[in-house]
């Protein structure tokens, strides 16, 4: 597995949004497949991602669909948001196990509900399909927030086949929301900074993060995150790569930059733990083989690009 | 002049957004100066951008004050947003025109309220108050467009000196706005492809540009804006740098790419012409000596940085 999400092949046609009786041809070609999403859960058919479109509408009712674009081929993609009420809780004890819980269409034994961070961890399915679930999940979440028009506070309604809201009252546009974030993997020396949430695995250390505000370049933001989190100024900023991150509607930027100094100090809203690694040590946490059981970020992510490309790097 | 608002010199302290004791004290500091805002308009004293705490409460109610950060001197900044009924739309005929309305504080006289654009084209001010100043518009323009929670429609109040809104109804939470555009060089061999839309000036041309969508890197987004406006295949997309742009919310991500050929498709609805200017034409344009008159884009903007970085390559 290597970094999620980058690898879409959709020629997304815009310009067909619009076009609802290009959308209705393309609907009833025979090459024509859906994402099927619930709530924010990929649905699967066996073991299968993409439906036909009749299979997809049989389901039950839906929320909203959205055209997400044509393959190489001229297939066309679509996304199918279902009702919530189409899905309920259920108690799930194949397992063994009391007291977990998942979602599931009831009367439909052969569909399954998985949430797309389990499907992308195990590589369910190939890069261009996991690249599409995403694009859904994020277009679909912003939805999910966006019932209401933020100017006005009236019901808003989707058009543009789901890239766009409306709203009837005062006439605003609103489009998907997409929030910039900085990861950066910051280096003195031999040495690397990583830092670790409670929220995170026993041992497991990542790249820096944070939100990129009004006003600010990346290359200001990844030095702000990197002060603000860990006391450390840094500069030589460089971008390296991105990601399009739907937990919930975040685009990654991924940077490399360089310490003035080694002395840390946490900030303990944020971070639980920082520390310094040298190259050596963080090939041995790429390798799982780390003497103190210290690991390294998750191959799907961009903090794992980042650390292997560092770790490579000579 | 140089590409505007990347000169951000405040240190931000988010960790004070939500003390308000330290925010008090902060504002009785005597170096303390305030942005103030009315409308989407910087309000001047005389020729100053920086009012004193004061000074700015006596101009009158507001809507919002925001803190933007400390000076490396550790001078507190910040913004005011005036109540919209503090200010009103006057005939101006200072300039010997008819029909030019200004926006004044009425019974101000020693006030005067300009757009950040025309305060940036002219360099009005140094660069890192200029940046104060987009930071400020894009914070209270971002209010301005989210009175409501988009969640559940209710009234959302301001929180965390301005950094925030949250929803009393639904206790959703709601953070500014930063919308990604991609905006792009392409060339191919010794020419590069600049476009214009039709409410460009005249013989005014620059790089294609537009949003990021949910699912994409920044490398797709601009393949993809290259093909939807011009028909150009591009590959070798480099990221270059980036500049916040608050006109209203939005991040331009900047970036050079190849063009596979050079068969220009215009897609009219965006852009009213593209076409490929060798090297030698682009420098005349940047010193706005072409012959034909076409013209470079304003200094001020991301999009002049590339092209002039691209001319002097070699």
């Amino acid at each position: 597995m290597s970094m999620a999400y980058v690898s879409g092949d959709l020629d997304r046609r815009a310009d067909l949004r619009e076009n609802k009786e290009a959308l209705t041809v393309l609907r009833s070609a025979p090459d024509a497949r859906v994402v099927v999403v619930a709530r924010d859960q990929m649905v699967l058919a066996g073991q299968g991602a993409l439906h036909s479109v009749g299979d997809a509408e049989g389901v039950g009712a839906h929320r909203l669909e959205a055209f997400l674009g044509l393959t190489p081929d001229g297939a066309p993609r679509f996304a199918l948001w279902l009702d919530d009420e189409m899905v309920a809780m259920r108690e799930d004890t194949s397992d063994g196990f009391l007291d977990r819980r998942v979602l599931v269409v009831p009367g439909r034994p052969d569909l399954s509900l998985v949430d797309l961070r389990s499907l992308t961890l195990k590589s369910a399915f190939d890069p261009p399909t996991l690249s599409a679930m995403a694009t859904a999940k994020a277009l679909f979440g912003w939805h999910a927030s966006h019932g209401f028009c933020a100017k006005c506070g009236a019901a808003s309604q989707a058009a543009a086949a789901g890239w766009r809201r409306e709203c009837a009252a005062c006439k605003t546009q609103h489009f998907p929301r997409t929030d910039p974030v900085v990861i950066m993997l910051v280096s003195e020396g031999d040495h690397c900074l990583l830092g670790r949430q409670a929220r995170f695995p026993k041992g497991f250390y990542s790249a820096l993060a944070g939100f990129l505000e009004p006003g600010e370049t990346i290359e200001a933001a990844v030095k702000r995150e990197v002060l603000e989190e860990a006391g450390i100024a840094c500069h030589d900023v460089v971008y390296h790569a991105c990601q399009p991150w739907p937990f919930p509607t975040t685009l990654m930027i991924g940077c490399f930059a360089k310490a003035t100094d080694r002395t840390i100090k946490i900030d303990h809203d944020e971070l639980e733990d920082a520390r310094w690694f040298s190259r050596a040590e963080v090939r041995q946490m790429l390798a799982g083989s780390h003497t103190e059981g210290f690991g390294a970020p998750n191959p799907m992510a961009i903090a794992r690009t980042l650390v292997e490309t560092w770790a490579n790097a000579r």
